[in-house]
């Protein structure tokens, strides 16, 4: 298999976009990674685009082609694929195994998804098709009542405290609050997020990310044609795509979700790296307690751990593994079909070294994206040279 | 690259399926298709679905892995690709392109659409989707309406009577009635469909095709390793993907797909044949006009000779180039994520010489799926041994 380099990233601001739809919001952000990789139309030999739901809140399928064409691409194979919210991490897992496989040379991957035009009830009915429609979405679990449920979980297995979750949004709002392109720029203290407005019970207001809208964007080449676009090429050193139960009642443990396990497995195994050696991480914090768990489903800590670490300041920007820099889906925003490929501009950021919140002399970045009740999840390590 | 095969194939019967739902639809399919292999679970590495809007429809997203996991399959990527009514067709693609670049030796790959449990409103509402919302669709042109301007178009450019798109209907609702998995299994005389319910001037109602729920499936393993499952499996000798416009105000004529040409084209080049090596094909009559349009941009006929081609038989079962012996659309039923695999199960079926209206000696087949106002589309060919 040959090596794969992101050459050029895209990111709109995330947040409320009256006025644009998705299709627009998709094709602003692959011009700007096709731009910064500086690869014409012409070179784009293939087009994945990571979606969950347009279909149901805009009214809009076929999405792949139809941004494809309003960008001037022409004739090439484009694909939308569905992972829930972990949607563009699998565009971008599609664009890395068609240029290693040797199919392509150069393929453009992106996210998008327009939220911000449903009613919240509508939006929440679309998210909760992630889950199971005919068992517990039926009997109206959705999805801060699973990461309730499982928060509370938390809690009662490892004595996780509510301080510890809540510390969790504290930190990302912290980061978010320098990012200009984030939902959210203002930081909340701990006080806030525990007196904010209860969801579902332990889950409050500010352990939930915004509903949002937002389209991000890569362009992957052949590591060995790299030099032919840019300078400072970053490499996709792993990459991991599993899959889990995807209910609760399927779930061996509440705490754990076995699609980022063995996704993570994959790309450590790949990358030829362990979780020791990653600098900065970027990881589906959808809920302040799916952050603890993916820290601990990486294995950046033993499980269990996830609260204590982020309490003791492991997880802060100048902390031993600095965790969702950009202020992640809770500062940022989660136009679902868009964080996958949103975590990797962040990653290629920091191993660019121009990130807002940059992380010290950061060598190697991880990105790990999850759909619904962790029936999917990817993982990607990226490394700069 | 290397040669890929199918060994294994499935199909429910397509209709109205009470009390069922679409997970357990493409289990169905896919429990099929793993026993004609003799494929045991552990042996598939990847898994590709192809649907359009279950999320619109039945409120399931997330598809790909909550199949899989009930199918009984741990750990392996699962991925759902949409590219409209081409949804398996492109989830075909995928299995090919997986073996062939040597990243797995065995792919599932499955469609599956649920709609008969919506209000028909809704289902066209959603079907719409795969056109432009922001334009077309958004002044209320559903796809009924796309194919009778299509047909009026080929009517007026070339001369193609009402009678000769009328006779695609009777041609493969008489196939179809020897198809037991078919929706429809009654033949209809050209008398019926011309008199039949105007839907939308010239279309009507056996033009078009019922609302159907099914699922399809279809195993494919490097043919290096076909002997250890199957003693008749069946070559895939050439695979096109392509992109076009998705709108009518962007094609540059309206009785042409580009997708489907370039497709068409990607695949013959790929397998070394051309149209008059074809003994069988199976192509995406989503309306009887849409019939003639794929056998002239296939290139089984002269552009504009599609009309009188169905009048002289060629396209029947004993023509020089029979086409839809399943019935196709128009009398199979099109669950619309489910229609690229059916076809294929067809194909290998004519292929394997055990269909129910066998194409005498047929060597290479066809299939070809479109999605949308032509967005997108795939062409496979395939070879018996």
């Amino acid at each position: 298999m040959r090596g794969v380099s992101v050459v050029g990233i895209g990111c709109t601001p995330f947040g409320k976009h009256n006025g644009i739809g998705i299709i627009e919001l998709a094709v602003q952000a692959c011009r700007e990674a096709l731009n910064d990789a500086g690869v014409p139309n012409e070179r784009v030999k293939a087009f994945y685009l990571g979606n969950f739901v347009s279909e149901a809140l805009v009214h809009q399928g076929s999405l792949a082609p139809m941004v494809a064409y309003r960008l001037g691409l022409r004739e090439i194979p484009c694909t939308k694929v569905e992972g829930a919210c972990a949607s563009s991490g699998i565009a971008f897992r599609h664009g890395i195994l068609m240029i290693a496989s040797g199919i392509c040379d150069v393929v453009l991957t992106a996210g998008a998804e327009k939220m911000t035009s449903s009613e919240t009830t509508t939006v929440t009915e679309a998210l909760a098709s992630a889950g199971d429609a005919e068992s517990e979405m039926r009997l109206g679990l959705t999805f801060p009542g699973t990461f309730g449920i499982i928060m509370r979980r938390h809690m009662y297995q490892y004595g996780t405290t509510r301080e510890q979750v809540a510390m969790v949004s504290v930190k990302n709002r912290r980061n978010g609050s320098a990012n200009p392109k984030a939902h959210f720029q203002k930081a909340v203290t701990l006080d806030e997020v525990l007196e904010s407005r209860l969801i579902c019970d332990p889950l409050r207001l500010y352990d939930c990310p915004p509903i949002s809208d937002g389209a991000s964007a890569a362009v992957l080449c052949a590591t060995e044609i790299a030099g032919e676009f840019t300078d400072r090429p970053i490499d996709v050193i792993g990459s991991g795509h599993a899959m889990g139960p995807g209910t609760l009642f399927e779930m061996t443990d509440l705490t754990t979700f076995e699609a980022t396990v063995i996704a993570a497995r994959e790309a450590y195994r790949g990358a030829g790296v362990s979780p020791s050696d990653i600098d900065v991480a970027e990881v589906h914090d959808c809920f302040s307690i799916a952050e603890i768990a993916a820290t601990e489903d990486l294995g950046f800590v033993e499980k269990g751990k996830g609260g204590p670490a982020v309490e003791q300041g492991l997880t802060a920007l100048d902390g031993s593994i600095p965790i969702n820099p950009s202020g992640g889906l809770l500062a940022k925003g989660h136009p679902v079909g868009a964080t996958g490929l949103a975590q990797i501009y962040e990653i290629v950021r920091q191993l660019r070294g121009e990130a807002m919140n940059q992380v010290r002399d950061a060598q190697i970045g991880l990105a790990q994206n999850l759909g619904g009740t962790g029936a999917v999840s990817t993982v990607h390590i990226l490394k700069r040279r």
